[in-house]
Parts: structure tokens; C-alpha cells; sequence
């Protein structure tokens, strides 16, 4: 099957108008979305303090980041609007004979809260410690039981691509890779190079083979597919590339890949989406909305344009394509 | 040689339109500028802070700190927009012999990143320990086998003045004195007096001793010399003095000279540069830059300017200078 680019640009402005909740007076705290952010180390503090905001700028009633000891009063100190965990540990602060049961007391104060969240993303400023890896490891694991949909961005890419399992058949699995982690997941799944001259067939292919998850591959123009269909999403856009854009993606994703279930859950016979899939849904939105705010930051900031610029845009922009009231 | 001061005034905006990159959508994250700032102990945080947010408010896509492990979470707190590795130690928490394993601990740190970073900046509240500063200098001769550039100020001038050989014959370092780091290198370099009377001669003479790098001697006109040529830039400026503006110039010119390295390796023949030195032209865009943004901060808030207002200054004076579309 070849397909062409232009033939699967989807109107995103139209899903996000669909999928975004109405508000009204009588809904109540946590209806709009929990979202929690698994990452935060002692090196990186800035890509989940990202997410985590953007979750809410978008418009989640609740935003939780679950980090270790080190990074948790950092993150805590960006904003008092998030609600953030210190309980992931690095293998430097764990004897080797005590790994078993900090494992098990990790994931002990996660599972408290599984239930409750509505998506986890899981990666942005995780590290690469073996340890720390192995815990979110078995939160994957816990979530996808619990049916708890995951995005998995940054370090998050790294564990997934070297242990496709975790997410292979997932259905409520997002990857949302970047130019050089797409590559290692191409190499490492479909055993070939990537393919520039055909992307909508190798980004379906790499969807299919790892069992129906959503991939969201970001570049000029953004490629989504589950493996069934490919969408892309090319409006707005800004060329400043500054770090921490991704997060405000993954952070992004996950409300609407919840509002998206919601949606469906509740939608009768006239829901008139062309496409059924949440994740699908979620990362259309989330593409356009972080394309969006990134092109109205970048025509006040210019060169000078920041991460934070791009979050505080987030909040008119989807007010200007979908009115609150 | 003499030479007249107004004789080697230079056209800086023209410098900046030519050496800044054009934007545009197919760019990826990293290829604007990748810089790391080496600074940040116990006592300063602010000046590391400010060398590295100035380098992402003039437009590189990434922005690090190597600072020691008391300095970091401050430093973090500051902007999530950073990546701060707590990774330098001071004596104060060494113990003697562990001295060894641990300098060779500091510098795989760094080393594991050095090849990715477009210019480091060595000095930036690094303070004056010995055992850091050891440190640094092997940093440093890393950068240097590794054809990075660097720019030194503050501490980093301290430890260079003393150990000239740390940058002897590299023309990719470039030395930001203040009067009095002027001074001392003066002094130490060319055991003699400064010459106001004939300071363009002597900034000559002093970049040739030490082999070629380049100094930006700043004053009230900032004076340009890699030994062969002297630039002077006097265009804009501001009366204010507070501390930190000699950190914001560090960071953008490290910014600067990563653009006009990339200019060079890219531009035919038509290139119209006067100078073919990226580390001249990185100063003279720099040196304009921040002279332009103080003084647009000093017309706002006069009196009671500080560095942070001139940050907040940079993206709009490049933008004048150098439409960004």
C-alpha cells in the first residue's frame, strides 16, 4: 500500500472540537482528566515539570509527577500546582540487597494511585539508571492491568525500544518518538533503516508489528498511526527547537487521548469521528494543539522563544479553536 | 604599529545578520546550538544561571550546567529551561585520597557529553577551590583535544592567568577580561602595566603572546583582538554596572560563535565577512548584542536595571537587528 502524505492530513481542529469536554458548573475535580508523569531524576527535572504543567494548561483538573528523592523538591518548587511524588530511587542510593524490596515499595505508592489516573506518561527526564528503569518497568506492566493508558516519550523510549514487549499489543500505548529515537525503534523492530521516501508505510508497519499501539512520529509534519491508519498532521508550527517541546507533546497527549476515551464512551450513534481509536484521537489533537501554541509563542518570542513561552500560549490556543463557553 | 581606535570599529549588526542561521521547519533539536556552562559552587549560583539562560534567549536549542552538587538544585529552581548535572566537588567533601578516583569521576561525566556541546563556557561562579579547579583545567585540555570552543570569564580567567597554558596556541578560546582580569593578565603575560593610550596595540600584542586565541577586552568600548586584527564595538551600551552582565555576554558569545563556525564551514566564496576568525566574529556579535540589550533595559528601568531585565531584552534586540522571518 502506498499511501501519499498529503491524502491523510486529518482536520485536527475538527478532532479537538469533538473530543474536548464541555464544562459546565455541575461537574466536579477530576472529571476533566488525572494525569500523572512518571520521570524526574537527579539529573533532569525540567522535562516532567513540562508534561505535568501542560497537562493541566491544556485543562486536566489534576497533575501528579511521581520522581525520586533528589529531583522532587526542584520540581515541587517550579510550581505549587502539581502534586509531586519523591518515591523512584537511582541504583547510587540502593544497596544491591535492598533492590528487591525498594522495588516492591515503589511500586507499592504508584499502585495507590493507579486507579485513579486517567493516562500516565511515562519518560520525560527518567535517566537511564538500570534500577530506576526496572521499577517503571513493572509500572507499565501495572498500568496496562489496570487498562491505564500510557505515553511514552524521552528514557521512556529507550527502556520500550530495547523491551518492545512491554508495550507490544497494547492498544492504549502511545510512542511519541523524535527524529533519532524513531530510528533506533525502526532499526530494533522492523530490522531496516528508516525509510524518509515512504514514511506512511513504515510508520504503519512499525504500528502493526509492535501489535496496534499509537505511534506519533514528530518531524516537519507529524505521522500517527496505530497500525490500521496513518494520519498526519502538518498546520501551524514554529522552527524553533528548543528542548523540552516533546513534553509539552506528551503532556499534552494524555488529556486528550482521556478526553478522547470519555468521548467514545459516551458518544452515541452521531459521534461523527472518522476514527474510533483514543490513542489515535489523543495524538491528533495533541500534535496540533502543541503546534499551535509553538507558532503563537514564536510570533511574539521569535529566536528567544523558550519551553515555558510555547506552555503559557497552550491555553488561548485551544480557547481560539474550541470557545470554553 | 599604531593603530586608531576609531579605525577598527566594526559593523557588528551586519556581523550578526550574517553568521545568524536562517530558521525553517526541516531544522531538528540541537542543530542551533548545543552550549554547556562549566560553573556553579557552594557560594555562586546566579552567574551560571545567567550564562546559560542568556545562550537559549539568543536562540541555541539546548542549554547545560556542570556545577557542583550544593549549586545544582538552586540552579535547577532557577528554570526548568536548563539541564543541570551535579557533578563537580569541591575539597570541602573530598577527602585526600580519594582526590584521584573522584577527578576521574568528574571528568567522565562531562566527557560523556563533550562531543555533542557546540561551545562550552568555563567560568561562571566556579568559585576558587584547588581541587575544582584541577578539575576544570582537565576539562578544558578535553575541549581542546576535542575541537570544542571555548569562551572563559570570571574564575575561569583566574585559573587561565595562572596556567596560560591551558590555552596557549588554541584559537578556538576566547577570553572575556574585565578591567581587572585585564590587569592581571597583562601582567602575567606581558609583565607590564596596562596602556590605556594605546590599548588597541596592546590587545594585539597581548592575543598574539598567548598564541592566537581571542580576547574581548570590554570597556566602555569592548576591543577585539585574536592577535592578527583588532575590532572595536561601542555601538549601544548602558551606564548600568550591576553583576552578571559580563555572564550574559559569556553565553552569547559562545551562542555567536557556534553560528558563525557553522557559517563558515557552510558558506561558498561569496561569504562578504571581513574577518574569517569565528571566535572575532562570535565577540563582535556577542559584545553588540548585550550592549543593545542593556541599553533597551535601561531605558525601561533605568536606575534600577538588573540582569535579568536584560535578558528578558536579548530575543527582542536580535530580532531588531536580525528579523527572525
Amino acid at each position: 500500500m502506498q499511501q501519499d502524505l498529503r491524502s491523510v492530513e486529518v482536520d485536527a481542529e475538527s478532532v479537538i472540537r469533538s473530543i474536548t469536554p464541555a464544562l459546565d458548573l455541575t461537574r466536579h475535580k477530576g472529571q476533566a482528566g488525572k494525569i500523572a508523569v512518571i520521570g524526574g531524576c537527579r539529573e533532569y527535572t525540567g522535562a516532567p515539570y513540562f508534561a505535568a504543567i501542560s497537562a493541566l494548561k491544556i485543562g486536566a483538573d489534576l497533575s501528579h509527577v511521581f520522581c525520586t528523592k533528589d529531583a522532587a523538591p526542584v520540581i515541587k518548587s517550579y510550581s505549587p500546582e502539581l502534586i509531586v511524588h519523591p518515591v523512584l530511587e537511582e541504583s547510587y542510593s540502593v544497596r544491591e540487597e535492598d533492590k528487591k524490596i525498594i522495588s516492591s515499595k515503589v511500586l507499592a505508592e504508584v499502585d495507590k494511585w493507579m486507579e485513579r489516573f486517567d493516562c500516565l506518561v511515562i519518560g520525560p527526564g527518567l535517566g537511564r539508571d538500570p534500577f530506576l528503569l526496572d521499577c517503571v518497568s513493572e509500572i507499565m506492566r501495572h498500568a496496562r492491568q489496570t487498562n491505564v493508558p500510557i505515553v511514552i516519550d524521552g528514557d521512556g523510549l529507550f527502556l520500550v525500544t530495547n523491551n518492545i514487549d512491554l508495550v507490544s499489543g497494547y492498544a492504549l500505548a502511545v510512542l511519541t518518538p523524535n527524529v533519532n529515537e524513531y530510528k533506533r525503534l525502526v532499526e530494533k523492530v522492523l530490522s531496516s533503516e528508516v525509510n524518509d521516501l515512504d514514511a506512511t508505510q513504515q510508520v504503519l508497519s512499525l504500528a502493526k508489528k509492535i501489535g496496534g499501539v499509537t505511534i506519533l512520529k514528530k518531524g516537519k509534519s507529524d505521522l500517527i498511526s496505530d497500525g490500521d491508519t496513518v494520519k498526519s498532521v502538518s498546520i501551524y508550527g514554529s522552527p524553533r527547537r528548543c528542548g523540552g517541546q516533546g513534553d509539552i507533546l506528551s503532556g499534552s497527549v494524555a488529556v486528550f487521548l482521556s478526553w478522547a476515551r470519555q468521548h467514545i464512551k459516551a458518544a452515541d450513534s452521531n459521534s461523527n469521528l472518522s476514527c474510533e481509536n483514543p490513542a489515535v484521537l489523543g495524538c491528533i489533537a495533541g500534535s496540533a494543539m502543541m503546534r499551535k501554541a509553538a507558532s503563537v509563542a514564536f510570533s511574539h518570542k521569535k529566536r528567544s522563544t523558550v519551553t515555558g513561552d510555547i506552555i503559557e500560549c497552550l491555553g488561548k490556543s485551544l480557547e481560539d479553536i474550541c470557545p470554553a463557553t
